[in-house]
């Protein structure tokens, strides 16, 4: 091993999400930085989770809309999909992102080094016979899919999200065992190429970290496409048949399918990479931090799927973001993470931010929080798109919104204005003066504001 | 002419968008309300404009994904456009909103007549014999389809939108003459459906008043698209063929087709309705108002498309809101027109809010403006979605954002945040620090105003 190289101001292991954010951020800042990678440069979210389900999911779309678009008068038809192409630009997708990333890894004058690598004390990792020492390391190695105790996983016919995405065909029918963001995005993405899809959630409800409003419209709107649900209903076990799966669950009841999709959840990414030996608390595999990201271990951070925060790639930049403003010395400032953005983008589409209206209860006293839920029946251009859905906006009675909840087709593009709205503290009134454009999906934002103030424009109060 | 009618608060003359906005507003504030109409309750913007024009383009969106979904692996075919179930969903989506309007109308007490009305006194409308007086009138008659000197609008060869949104066929060719926003969305339209299409604007640019980039960039998306622009080049004349149209130009050209679309503006309707007669003061047929939507008479607002301000539903609202907040005896606020958002449903769509890049340096001198361009093939939504655009955003060096101009495939929804950003005057800090989520086109605002502040997240600077 040798551990002649220069010292990097900082070293970042793992170059997902969170670890390039961070190693982006540090070079921008000035730090000299090493980024260490097992696998691709993007981490799962670009290779195995977000980006590509993305892309299922837009040809998902489309799928759909060839079928029906008939209904506006357009002759169309939907034969089938084509396994290869819908690869090939999925696939084309992500290395046009990942070319991007590598451009500016590089012109961040970042050191790249791809290969396992391992922890090898409180200022080093070590990869491919070379030891990267760091004033500073960012442990960043992120999740895979996790399963079941008893369930395994054996990527032909129970399956996890990563096989998920580079299936050959679509299966006739479908178990997706969690009801999830991630069972639900599958769950519609085979539905609308023409799958028999189950939904089997333990939890009473899809989505179960959603206001409920929104899980039971969700639960709707998924009935109504065909999707079949067991919900509040363990797993209890699965057994092969002659060509596919059978599940049996907790109520009695068995299914059988080709595939069961195993989306319970996923798990950091923490054994076996030195991080016990250098001192680092973990918990459940999660290594522990506090809210600047620090571990146990003052010269190394912890950011992304690996620390017990919401699993989101956009957390993960804001992590990342963070530690490199923190290692260079600049004013760290630590993350609401009620604040984040939350999107779900099965058909329709959920996007939230904020505390639901439960939470808000809790938080606030029931007798302290006011709720107007906007059905997107009287938005025009939810209209001309044939969603339905709802917005709906939690305020503090007297006070500032602290929780939005959306659900309709396209509805994921209102969370930016949204996540303001929260994260500035706004007031109803302070949304409801600016009358939204026409016919937008935004109004339905605005008149819920507007409703807050007394004063719908275009709703029965 | 029967005047022992009691008389009302508040006499609307109009029920567009304007119009039926401070009714209802008047209403919900306690005013007793007469409202006239001379058509169908909701005006041009529902029955001849906004909705109607937005149904068909929601078709040609579908059109041009029918044909292009096996690029993503979607086995699908476009056969062309059925106008009758077009129509039927166009006018379903009419109705539906068309009810709601009436049943809002109904229920908040207000009096609606329906016929041909004429401003009588200061204080009356008479409409079918009857005579409406109120201790206010507001006139909201709004505008109607303008042609050029000597261009006859036949509405078979030579139409209006109005005519082209009750087309029962597909023409082979139309020439649009006006590259305004209306012009764009019927060309944009057409061109889904199968039309050549033909685009002439006197002026140097499509959509001129938008920022530059903005309208060069749909220029080059049109131009992609095969649609033919002659930007620059005044109109001189035209003539019947045989089977269509012809159509000379300044620079000596002669096109030729089937239809010839004039989208050179809109109009007020306010000649023969006693507007002089009453002492209103006007303008080129436009009703002059000051800030508060007051005319030249006490007794006497005007909203809406009538008087010169942005032709746009959501203003008519916002004017409209005013005037009934001001009669009700509240405070009313004088809108910022600037701070209005702005939208094409074109494709790609444009949507912007603020100054352009050439006003803020007007306004505030040419060293004190920043900007930034954040094309659309950086954000990682767009590319699954496979647009191209861009967001550009501009504020005033060590200041606020001024103005945000966006174009790309369903960037319209972006306009909510873009919004809040311009009117609340944010500065671009306020907003870059919240990190926006993964993978959604707002992502590009996020990524600008971080850009701004000088450290872009996936952006080469």
């Amino acid at each position: 091993m040798s551990d002649n190289e220069k010292p990097y101001d900082m070293v970042v292991f793992g170059a997902g999400s969170a670890g390039y954010a961070a190693a982006l951020r540090g070079a921008q800042l000035g730090l000299s930085v090493a980024l260490v990678e097992r696998h691709k440069l993007g981490g799962t979210c670009l290779h195995n989770g977000c980006i590509p389900t993305k892309a299922m999911l837009h040809a998902a779309e489309l799928a759909d809309q060839a079928r029906q678009a008939g209904d506006v008068g357009v002759r169309s038809s939907f034969q089938g999909i084509d396994m290869d192409a819908l690869h090939a630009y999925k696939n084309s997708v992500v290395s046009g992102l990942c070319n991007g990333l590598t451009g500016l890894v590089d012109a961040r004058g970042i050191t790249y080094v791809e290969g396992e690598g391992r922890l090898s004390s409180a200022t080093s990792v070590d990869v491919g016979g070379r030891r990267l020492t760091g004033r500073h390391v960012v442990l960043a190695t992120g999740s895979v899919p996790r399963t079941l105790p008893g369930l395994e996983i054996d990527g032909r016919r129970v399956i996890s999200s990563d096989h998920a995405l580079t299936l050959d065909y679509v299966p006739k029918s479908v178990i997706v065992l969690g009801g999830g963001v991630i069972g639900v995005e599958f769950a519609s993405a085979w539905s609308s190429f023409g799958a028999r899809v189950t939904v089997v959630e333990a939890l009473p409800h899809l989505v179960p970290a959603e206001d409920e409003s929104v899980s039971s419209r969700l639960e709707t709107e998924f009935l109504k496409r065909g999707v079949t649900l067991h919900l509040g209903v363990p797993f209890v076990g699965s057994e092969y048949t002659q060509d596919g799966i059978r599940v049996r669950l907790a109520d009695g009841k068995v299914l059988e399918a080709d595939l069961l999709l195993v989306a319970v959840g996923r798990g950091p990414v923490s054994q076996g990479l030195g991080f016990e030996e250098a001192g680092v608390v973990m918990d459940k595999g999660h290594v522990l931090v506090d809210e600047y990201m620090r571990t146990s271990v003052p010269t190394i951070s912890a950011v992304g799927d690996l620390v017990p925060t919401p699993q989101l790639a956009h957390v993960g930049f804001a992590e990342g973001i963070l530690v490199a403003d923190r290692v260079a010395g600049k004013t760290a400032v630590p993350i609401d993470y009620d604040g984040v953005p939350r999107v779900t983008f099965s058909r329709p589409e959920i996007a939230s931010v904020g505390l639901t209206e439960a939470k808000a209860k809790q938080a606030y006293g029931a007798g302290n929080v006011d709720f107007v839920v906007y059905d997107l029946a009287t938005n025009a251009r939810s209209r001309t798109l044939r969603t339905e859905g709802h917005v709906k906006v939690v305020r503090r009675k007297d006070g500032a919104v602290v929780g939005v909840h959306m659900i309709g087709d396209r509805i994921s593009e209102q969370i930016g204005e949204a996540q303001l709205i929260y994260n500035w503290e706004a007031w109803p009134q302070d949304v409801a003066g600016h009358v939204h454009a026409y016919p937008t999906q935004g109004e339905a934002l605005g008149e819920a504001t507007l409703a807050l103030t007394g004063k719908p424009l275009h709703l029965h109060v």
